[in-house]
């Protein structure tokens, strides 16, 4: 009921402040006898974790997973999974100067009127270290969905740059710390947010997720469409503004006979869609097709540029957020989006087997 | 889990198919001791029936709605209310060409994959008809919200016709059949629709709704965020493919100075932000700024054009809808997307009263 | 979250109070492709109708339900199922005194105080009439079930005279209007709810209700344990004082040696348990043994003889409720327990589904 | 949906099993701004802690709990709050005989056809070791209820001895290692329990809780009736086999007239009720009545005497659990019952204040 929950059947559960202690998830409802170590949600943390390259934030977290629970000799019990990642590099004093101003477009000022305290070491539940633990959780869906499913994301637009999608190519996107997937773009990227970090600035971008080899069947009709629950999920990360599946808003734009995807017989015999209009979904139920949707991220709001603010008393101030921040959150939400993708999946594939088996 | 109920306190679940005898819902958690009557409903559903323009279905529905319960003497009791709208005009008949073959671009073919069998007639539970149901119960969230929050919508853009918001003017939105804000669109669009509907086709959309008199503190922190839910509430629309928040896909393109909401003291020492980029919601919370959310409507994938398909028998097929269809289903989904907000807004309202008092 | 719905999967919500228009329910996340017809509903229905024997209420309810969605050509859709039932016989001038009074050990008083308003017609929601639905709901779960499982209910107690256990006869049970299993006991208990019934005045009872044949590894281990649901889904029904599972009380009384119900290998190879103190769950999950409870039914709090009370406004007054009333509401009770156990089942059955195939 | 959370608005998870390294909960919806450190939870701990007397298991557990998030400067902020407690005495190897044969009245054979795999070390996760976290859980309800809220619990029978009311004592349940609320019988219960123990036996018990100064207005009047959640918090309880409200499995051999609670209007001006047969809760909604719940608990499975049983191979076996047990779980399940009660009561006093203000 206060939001730190997601999912019905695949289902965790969050705590952990920028600052505190630790950060950490139970994840309920994961089906016994599945393979799973501490090795298989690792290797995804590390793709999200900050300070690996001049484009995130330099605070050093090692991100080290603890599995707690759940699990016996390797392999899932079908009881809570107990996750737990200390947090080692906390430098608090950076934001001696938040404690009483709110920063424009920031969460301090909204947590501070719904709760009337807040924590304000780090943006406390509200910084983006929460998103940790949607990444240790979309590793274990990964393993739920099993590896006929593959889910992949990247980024196609820095600011007002976009990629060239003729030139797509999924294996340049580790091989860059944008996750973008059109080498020739990387460059121009690469010239964009060195200056936006040397200026002290921030800037915005899209991300595009994909899933394949999803099954038709998954989602439910009415008020939780597969695309509504996606939406929610992908709209909870930090900083995003805007979630489009398929077309998107595009779709907007054309007529019935455009956005139709026609379906023909393949020589296999299968059902072949000639489009993907509807990114999978068609009235809220996955068709088959490749999932598609992408997320536009805002800049983040902390930066070195004085910006005009109030603080508790309600005296008018200018602020200026030191701190150590991403020029471009954007970067660090690919993998956060991923994961936000495969918990959906896993939670609706379960909920498709609970109702129709 | 099956998905036909929405929201957490104040939450409603309904039933029905397009051709059925009926359609209702069941809306519990509405405070007691609100006053409240079926015309408190039908007013709203007034504004989304169809047949009202040449721009809609001409099918025939009343859609009276009648209270079955939970009120006692015009007013709530605390216990749920059950609504119920009997379906007048069915031509089942229409749909006889639809019982094997799927429409592209519609839930035909995905709810036979889901389920193995499928209500055709008229698309059964994935017709627009069960948006009255969302209508009445977002005229029962109106009231819970009481008469401090405003909740608007407007059609904002009509195929790649977009209104010039400087000439924005609620006064006209109801005195033109598309909900249009901008008296010299409503020309343009009045020839671009009915080109479109004598053609048999059919064309996409784009709805802003606001609410203001929305108090601060409203959603959560993390998973259930205020944009979050609203971002399910609408995608959950039928034909709905994107959603976005205040500034939305253009806050990918900002800098962080220019995407900041900076805060300045009001004469009556009030809070006053100088700009609305975040749509009135900073970390998944209340500002108290209007909140601002758009929706992009597809054109409806039932359209007089042949378009090639498959059916159950997996055999190729050339398909044509007849029936009475929307040549733009945009229109009728803003008294929906209103009614979703205020349900979104409504349940909120509660949450935060149940944790914060 | 206020408290109309009832299962995770297989979930029922209903609504309607004693004297409104009509009671309803809509029953969600059944399975698709199952046969069901109202006739099917009706059956049961008709075990708990009033008016059938002098020793239940002489309010005369058809309770015709009709199915208003989700099912197609006499099989489900998966969508959610509509139920009507039309209130017929309303007699609200016999409750005309109770509307500013209380009745002693009835829902008036603790309604009064929680919502500050109150629908005094026959109890509103708090009434017996409610109990319909979840027999409505049962003869559902029954079929997503399946024939393999029995569920059966017999009174075993009535006031102060108990059966004798060695006489129980399932064929019994349908041939007198007590579902006592006792031949014996039968006439005994017609005298004496006979004379209950000619002094105004009423009387408790205690329920057994059972199940065979269910699968092993139904419910959860910690919260949602099947005996938990079960109390919960038993304690609900109006009256209920105390629930108890297998040996129940009287485990309190047994060493660890005689409560543990032993195991052997039968003669086909298969598990044989000794005994069945357990009443076949085991840590809150089903063990493959007949599931076994009882559950304590009090006496209706209206009754002829006066009793001491206070109105709301504070004035101390006696009391006497006419109406029409069951001098042994235990006697209804019995097809509405029998309904909460198959909802109760049917849902972890499909729970156990989901999570583990 | 895999049952590893208790409530709605005050809503808590847990994961852990008995040799894990740590057991821990996430509880969730804390209102802000309440008191909260380490020590408000540690003093109900340490009333549950096991090896405090010869009468518990001799496991040294000193259960030090760990608040990891959700609190700053010693105040709840409203977001989750974690909690950890690191599992110090594991002895593993006493359950090496367990790890093929399954105790009978044990879960071990009922999570073994559940989940396929089972953590058979101490039981794993239906080990009475997670009880611990429903007591730190409960500490925090009882801020959140506030002190106008006193829950207290006794230990009323022990195998067939029960106590004398008459001598009922508060004052005296602290002061025995029964929470035997007679002086009395706390001698007679000490021979007993001790030759219980001698003889590697074990035995049940019966518990009563209570909370005074709850206000009316609590529970919801169908499904989650305030009795039927605090009948399905206590059967969850590990070894509880039956639970009662106020007169119980006893107003079964009521009539009407004695049943009912009377009520007059004290001096002051306010309801008195002249009997609480309800238990402080009628229709499902609390009545200002003091709480009254008792709840039955079985004797421990885990016995020295050799017991009939089969194994994995399904070969018929003798077992003796050796390991460290309980003679009476019934003594460690008051704290525990009246955590329950607790959190029962915080989540639906937040529930009324959602709807009702």
């Amino acid at each position: 009921m206060s939001g730190n929950s997601f999912g019905v059947i695949f289902r965790f559960t969050t705590f952990g402040e920028s600052h505190g202690q630790a950060i950490g998830a139970i994840v309920d409802g994961v089906p016994p006898r599945l393979s799973l170590t501490e090795a298989d949600i690792q290797m995804w943390l590390d793709k999200r974790r900050p300070g690996l390259s001049p484009f995130t934030t330099q605070r050093q977290e090692p991100d080290r997973v603890q599995i707690l629970s759940g699990v016996y000799e390797g392999m899932t019990t079908g009881t809570p999974i107990g996750l737990l990642i200390a947090n080692v590099d906390w430098r608090a004093k950076d934001y001696a100067d938040l404690l009483t101003a709110f920063r424009p477009g920031h969460a301090d000022y909204s947590y501070w009127k719904k709760y009337g305290v807040r924590d304000p070491r780090g943006g406390g539940r509200s910084s983006a270290r929460e998103t940790a633990m949607r990444v240790a959780a979309g590793a274990i869906a990964r393993i739920v969905l099993g590896s006929s499913v593959t889910i992949r994301g990247a980024m196609i637009q820095l600011g007002t740059q976009t990629i060239d999608r003729t030139r797509w190519d999924w294996t340049e996107v580790p091989r860059n710390p944008f996750f973008c997937p059109d080498p020739v773009a990387v460059h121009a990227w690469e010239r964009c947010l060195d200056s936006v970090r040397k200026r002290g600035s921030s800037i915005g971008a899209v991300i595009e997720v994909t899933a394949e080899g999803v099954p038709p069947g998954l989602g439910t009709p009415v008020y939780d469409k597969l695309d509504a629950d996606l939406a929610k999920a992908l709209m909870s990360i930090n900083a995003v503004k805007g979630v489009e599946i398929g077309a998107g808003f595009s779709a907007a734009t054309l007529s019935g006979e455009e956005n139709a995807d026609e379906m023909r017989i393949s020589q296999e015999g299968r059902e072949l869609f000639l489009s993907n209009n509807a990114g999978g979904i068609l009235g809220g139920i996955s068709s088959g097709q490749p999932i598609v949707a992408r997320l536009a991220v805002k800049p983040t709001s902390s930066i070195l540029t004085p910006r005009r603010t109030i603080d508790i008393y309600y005296k008018e101030k200018e602020i200026v957020t030191r701190g150590r921040h991403d020029p471009c959150v954007g970067l660090r939400a690919v993998p956060v989006a991923e994961a936000m993708l495969a918990c959906t999946l896993a939670d609706h594939m379960l909920r498709q087997r609970a109702q129709c088996g």
